[in-house]
Parts: C-alpha cells; sequence; structure tokens
C-alpha cells in the first residue's frame, strides 16, 4: 500500500490525519473498515484531476476539502453517516514546496467537521509537471437497507430540491474571468464572496439526506448538472420528470448576476458542482418536509412532478419546454 | 459517482462486471459493501500510473489483471479472503479504440479467478495524451481480530519469502529491451517466457496469506523490495532482520540470466513488484510451514531471522554485510 521514498512524506504529514484505530497507523498493507450492527457500509469513489476538475491554482487547502465533500455529497445522496475514507494522490515529483501541508490542513478541517478518518491511500509520482489528480474511497453507515436509491421514484411523486442552484456555475465564471470586467464591477461585493464561496467550497447535504429516510423515494447528489442528475433517477426509476424552470430555487447572490447576464437562469439548469440534493416524494410528505426544511435551516423546494413519459421535460414561464444542446457536464 | 458522457461507457463496458447485488448495478451514488457475520472487513488502495508503473504499450488485459493482483497481494499480506472492489479510471479523451474493452475483459478473468466483484467506482478524462491511471480499493474479509500485521515480529523469529524472488525484475529489464541482443539470445525461450510471465501477471498468494493465521506473527508483500518490505515489517515491529543472501530462492529461468549477468543476483534483493509474501514466524512452527508449502504447491524458504538491532542486514556468502545504494523502489 505505502512505497518507500513516500514513505516519510505519507507519516509525517498524513499520519496525524490517520486518527482512528482502523487505520492501523497507516503502517500495515490495508486497514480495518469499521462496520456497525445493523447498519449496511456504503461506500463512494470520485475523484479529481487538474485542468478538468480544478484549476493549478487552487488553493490546496479548499482541494481538499471539495475533495471531500463531493464524495460526502454522495453519501449524503444515499442517507449514509460518513465515517472513514481512503485517499491516492498523485502529485509531480519534486511536490511543490508546502503545498502537500496545505492540502492535508484541509483535510483535516473537514475531517473534523463531518466526523471522519483517513484509514489507508497510496500516493505515487505523476507524469507531468502540472499533473495533480486524487481519488477518495469514502465510507459511511445506513441503517440496513435503508440506503435511499435512485430507482424508487413513481409517477405522480413531487420532485424537490435542496437550497440553491447555479450558484457554482457563477462562482466558476467569476473564478475563470469568464465574466466581463463591466459586469463583474456591477456586481456587489457580497453576491461575488457568496459565488465564489459557493463554487470553492460546497456544502454536502449530509444531515438532509440522513433524515430522508421514510420521506424520500429517490435521491441523488448534483454533479452534473439538475437535468442530468434527475435523469438518473428517472432511468433508475423507468420513469420521466417535468420541471418548471421558474420555480427552481435562486440566490439572491445569483439573482444579481443573473440581471447582468440573464443567460445564467437556464445554463444553471445543466451546471454541476452545485452539490445540493435533488429528491422525489410522496406528495402527501409536504408537510413533513417543509418541517425538515425549517428544522435544518436549508431551503426544500418543489421543482416539478414526476411523470411517465421517460424523459426529463423543463417547462418555462409559458409552459413551454426548453431545449438544452447538452444536458450536463461532459468530462470524457 | 457516475457522470454524463462515460455513462453509457461505464454501463455498456463495466456493467457486465458488476455481478453482485452491492454493486447496485452501478447506478446508485454509491454501493453497499458486503460484510461477514464474525469477520473483519480489510481494505487496501494501490493505484498505477502510466510511464511509471507500467508503459504505454502494456498490454490492457495484463495491466487490468496486475491492477487487481497488486491489491490482491496486499490482501494476501493482511491474510484477508478478497470479495470487491471499487475502479477509478482515467484514460485520454477520447479512448483508444478497442482499450477500455480489453482492459475490461481483463478485470473479468481475475474476478472470475479470485471471486471478485466490480461494486462501484469514477472514469475521468486524463489530461495528457499518454496519461493513464487506475486507482483500485478492493476489500476482503478476515476472522475478527486475526488480521496479519506488520507490527508482530519478534527477536529470533524465523524470515521466510514465498516462491523466487528476482524473476520481475528480470522480466522487467527482457520488456524494457535492457538485456543486450547478445545476453538475450543466450537465454533460452523458457526462461525468457517465464521471466516476462512473473513481470507482467504476478502471482498473489492469496490462500498463503489466508492459510498464515496463528503460524506468522507478521506478513508484507514486496512491491518496493525484499529489503524495503522486510524493513517495513522490522519498523513497526521495533525490531531488525539479518537476511542471508545465498538463501534467498531463485527459480531455474533467472539463474540462467544470472549466469549471463551476475549483477542480477544482488540487485534483485532490492527490486520490487515480485508480489511474494515476506514473513516472520517462531522457529516451532518450521514442520506446520513446511506442510504448508507442500499443500499449496509453493514453495516457503527461510531466508534470515529477527534480531535485536533495527536495521535489516543483508549478508553475502562469507557473512559480510551486503551494501545497497538504495533500499528500493523509489517512486516519489
Amino acid at each position: 500500500m505505502t512505497r518507500r521514498g513516500e514513505f516519510e512524506l505519507i507519516a509525517d504529514v498524513f499520519g496525524p490525519l490517520a486518527n482512528d484505530p482502523s487505520a492501523l497507523n497507516l503502517g500495515d498493507d490495508g486497514a480495518i473498515v469499521l462496520t456497525r450492527e445493523g447498519m449496511d457500509l456504503v461506500v463512494t469513489t470520485d475523484a479529481m484531476v487538474e485542468g478538468i476538475h480544478f484549476a493549478a491554482d487552487f488553493p490546496p487547502s479548499l482541494l481538499a476539502q471539495k475533495l471531500l465533500r463531493s464524495n460526502l455529497s454522495d453519501l449524503a445522496a444515499m442517507g449514509a453517516d460518513p465515517s472513514a475514507y481512503t485517499l491516492t494522490v498523485a502529485l509531480p515529483s519534486p511536490p511543490l514546496e508546502g503545498w502537500i501541508e496545505k492540502f492535508a490542513q484541509g483535510l483535516g478541517r473537514d475531517q473534523d467537521r463531518y466526523g471522519l478518518a483517513l484509514i489507508g491511500g497510496d500516493t505515487v509520482a505523476a507524469t507531468g509537471d502540472h499533473d495533480k489528480w486524487f481519488s477518495v474511497t469514502m465510507f459511511g453507515h445506513v441503517e440496513t437497507g435503508d440506503a435511499l436509491r435512485r430507482s424508487g421514484a413513481r409517477v405522480g411523486d413531487t420532485v424537490y430540491v435542496s437550497a440553491t442552484i447555479g450558484d457554482a456555475m457563477i462562482g466558476f465564471d467569476i473564478a475563470q474571468g469568464n465574466l466581463s470586467q463591466t459586469k463583474l464591477a456591477s456586481l456587489d461585493a457580497d453576491s461575488v464572496g457568496f459565488l465564489l464561496n459557493r463554487f470553492r467550497l460546497p456544502s454536502p447535504r449530509v444531515k438532509m439526506g440522513r433524515c430522508l429516510h421514510g420521506l424520500a423515494t429517490a435521491a441523488v447528489d448534483i454533479s452534473d448538472g439538475l437535468v442530468a442528475d434527475l435523469g438518473h433517477i428517472c432511468e433508475q426509476s423507468g420513469v420521466g420528470a417535468e420541471i418548471w424552470a421558474d420555480q427552481v430555487p435562486m440566490s439572491g447572490a445569483a439573482a444579481n448576476a443573473v440581471a447582468l447576464d440573464p443567460d445564467f437562469a437556464q445554463r444553471r439548469l445543466i451546471w454541476g458542482e452545485d452539490y445540493e440534493l435533488v429528491f422525489t416524494a410522496n406528495p402527501a410528505f409536504q408537510e413533513q418536509i417543509d418541517q425538515l426544511s425549517q428544522r435544518l435551516g436549508t431551503g426544500i423546494t418543489q421543482i416539478g412532478r414526476i411523470t411517465k413519459d421517460q424523459i426529463v421535460r423543463v417547462n418555462d414561464h409559458y409552459g413551454q419546454a426548453i431545449l438544452f444542446e447538452s444536458e450536463g457536464f461532459q468530462h470524457f
């Protein structure tokens, strides 16, 4: 599992993160994953590649947190309680001064926040100078048989989404300099800060996922785009969906940006990285879902309903179908 | 976990490999890892990068098998029974025609052979044209508390190694064209075939690892080199070791190569990728270990003993210490 040369680096930098007996101090060929009586063990894997998922100058501590959070978001969509992860790291050799230490700080911060322990991994040399990549496998627990699935949506179910959609997309455009100087100057500093933060540091809806047992019939997290990810639910459930574009919740900051660039309003429906949850539930549970939203302090909004015909139809203000050139992120 | 665009590829090529209910047909954000009553769940992670761990022209089906087998070897060193794995794949976009299909064939072959199921993963685009990488996280089961560790070696224990050491190194030199034409021409075809095969397709000692409970005090697999990996046992156990270079078993094919290039004899002690097991045991178990070797049809050879002083000393034929410039693979 570990190889000489990298060994000291792992011991020094990652050792303190392996703060769980199951990690066997990263000193063995493997680790022991703690299982819990009466609970299923959920596993998820998500990778990030420089130049595809993040820019070379993305701050290492935030990158570490975003990497963990993209996996946490998958666990949230399964309704699981996160517990541990393994990490594969590829870095150019020799690594940039201080980079890995800052990366480890980010890991440590979110380990504390989400109750995670690093229990193993592998460190390898990347072949290019600007070629970092990371793969995380994360473990979580859910009451036996209770994992949220993509396959349970039924015709007539309401489609819900957590918080607001599109912030990450606009934050990305700001970070990349895709917004003209004039437009950027017209946007207030608070909005800019909020949108950048939503892109850099998503908020996986772990608590919400844990509370959806018995309410949601199907759930998925938005990593590829609202339309594409809802499409995954429809495909697995053998149903279709109708979304009302106007009803898809927008933050105040995003609304300020849309005022400057109206294209954002529709594009956000097919842009990923929001890491919000989309889920379906029987309309009879509306009151419980409102109460859950209040209790968590996170919006949960009705945005559509599950239909028979196996497509995802997005309707505009006039009930006309919106057609998209692409339905979501094309990573491959 | 999955992203649009790659989705069809995953469904078509990897779908049939997810032949276990716990994979949830790769249709969800995660999978459920099957746990077994009275067993610990062992997890291990190993990655391979083009240009570092394999050449661009390495056959894809063999690469898939080698990737699984390097992880199987880690499970063997823990004494665990393999059951499932997740896979992260990065390939240049668009992927080479037929490459991924052949890669999947190799996975399928070893899934059958070792009783494995693919239960999840991630597919991402690599940034460079010649930039493939893979990370596998593999699961296995071992009776609760019985995992073989690196930390149990005691002064006076015998050091054992499985099968033969150095074949992979010579096979690598042959594959890379590092052996002069004259020398290669002097080596018989059977030896060349054997050595190449030992490099391309290691034999993880899974059954042996399963049988070492109650016999071995510590175990590790040789991925970094005999001296370095035995060093990991010593470090974790707070002991040292003495190896008798002459006693380290050599295949007939390797002996033929050593006759042509005597340097191989010592270099094989610090070269990795043999994926054999090194383990320590109380001398009282010699008879049981001999019987195990006979039963498995795989050699298990005494190569040294555990000492007090915390270094790994390698003695030559005359009892003189051999000094190495480097103790093992420097991957980073």
